[in-house]
């Protein structure tokens, strides 16, 4: 099951050296999740070859302009292809007078519904969920609220594995109850394991998006054991001042979460412009937690590979 | 004197093969004037080269997306870079709302004042000009209340030849009526024509942008003899009716009101999604307007030059 991120935008605010502001595609399934949406993000969903109608789900961490500045591109774009189908938002509800407004002035409106799910008001909970995922919401601790999302497989019952039932003859009604664990006792009173004809289901997999955040060791029992930990990385260690004065993170205190956390992997992204080369952020972070990767526009990432 | 435009997008609404949304890069003399500013501007001005902080008059067409979507990214990154010079907005009023609901749900604010001229009222009048340059609004016939603009240089008076002039002794005081035409009448009584110590001025330049329009001849008197027109042209003919119900133009109707207006050189653009390959567009202006160009992301436009 196809679990990735596709990273459209890796830079802070003040996009630089080709580096879009913030946003990701969550490929789960061939589900896809659109999470943050700065300026451009429809120019590259084109660019990296996205359809924009598998979109129908938008998470937005916080309404800083580099988070969101690209929505009103993508919303007018899915009106003008036609698009009919409702799209969930998940964002401060003020998003939408944002929305609202941007359509007055242009005398328009969009085809189709947009649904909101406001975060306003939400700790930590799920938000999203379908038979194999859910998406749980972090608050982060930002200069304005700001939610971070946890996308989590579910726990599935264990595979069945056919031909091997086949070999003992085991009757259809009892292929619940064997997932679930129960052994089967035949007819001849030979008991046939649970763990004779299923198999232990796929470890679940897991992925963190930690947008703007100060370093904030409430995080970590929020994400404990991640597969793959997206956390903002905003500074290094000579503007470890600048970063806390701006609630944002260096590229160490990125990997100390990831450390406490006991992530198996960790992206680090939202650039500033200050740095045209990544390698000293990258260092940083490798010096604390050393499974750490770059966030670079148009590369993916597995999630639950941990390479 | 520079006389140039930067096309920094050619897209019309929905952005396809690497053209982004209209926006241009006026270059007068090293001023430079920002021409729309659809999703991605500030993106493409790094790309290209030009410094944010060199921009003081944005001029803004309209209030579809594709022709504003950008203009809050660039204002964001202007304060964030530390401007503190007011910023000349050309605009019908309302955008001002839409920057006034994204900044207060950032909580944020501009360090700078954005100064805006309301384009609402106007007709046909100078909006803008310096010793050299003015910038005349032209109301054009779209969907919703719509603008281009035209760059056009003053007339200036002619060029004092000092070395001439030196050899027939002529006093400083007499400079400027040589220049206005006058001759001198030397104390022995000699003339001496202004023709002789004055040069013809340069022939003033002209750039035209007609932004979103519908065939219009109303525009010809507006724009003649201009020396670079740019006309949209989002469809071909095939798609001529599409064209007329949104009040769009094809590239056939532009290079009529380029012939009808008798300017030097047609520009193109604004290009619908449905044409990967422009070459149909351009055949289709050049055999009623041979001397027509396509606008393409990055490219540079001399205005006068005729080529």
């Amino acid at each position: 099951m196809t679990f990735s991120v596709t990273v459209l935008g890796s830079s802070a605010s003040i996009p630089a050296y080709g580096r879009f502001p913030s946003s990701q595609v969550v490929n789960h399934n061939e589900h896809l999740f659109l999470v943050d949406c700065g300026e451009g993000t429809q120019i590259r969903l084109s660019q990296y070859g996205f359809r924009r109608g598998r979109i129908h789900h938008i998470f937005i961490s916080h309404l800083h302009g580099d988070h969101f500045f690209g929505l009103m591109g993508i919303l007018t774009t899915m009106s003008l292809l036609g698009r009919k189908k409702p799209l969930h938002l998940y964002s401060q509800s003020q998003i939408m007078e944002v929305i609202r407004v941007q359509l007055e002035v242009a005398q328009s409106r969009l085809l189709f519904e947009v649904i909101l799910h406001p975060l306003d008001e939400v700790r930590q909970e799920v938000v999203y969920e379908n038979e194999v995922l859910e998406v749980v919401v972090i608050p982060l601790k930002h200069r304005v609220p700001c939610w971070g999302f946890l996308f989590r497989e579910k726990r599935l019952s264990r595979r069945f594995l056919a031909e091997k039932a086949e070999q003992h003859r085991i009757p259809f009604r009892m292929i619940s109850r064997l997932k679930a664990g129960e052994d089967y006792v035949t007819p001849s009173g030979e008991v046939i394991k649970s763990s004779e004809v299923t198999a232990d289901p796929p470890v679940p997999r897991s992925y963190a998006y930690i947008s703007d955040s100060a370093y904030d060791e409430d995080l970590v029992p929020r994400i404990k054991g991640v597969d793959l930990l997206y956390h903002e990385a905003t500074f290094d260690e000579a503007n470890r001042k600048r970063a806390e004065q701006t609630f944002h993170s260096t590229a160490k205190d990125a990997a100390r979460i990831a450390s406490l956390a006991e992530a198996k992997q960790l992206l680090i992204g939202h650039y500033s412009a200050k740095f045209k080369s990544l390698d000293g952020l990258l260092t940083e972070a490798q010096e604390v937690f050393p499974n750490t990767l770059l966030a670079m526009d148009g590369k993916v990432y597995e999630v639950g590979t941990g390479q």
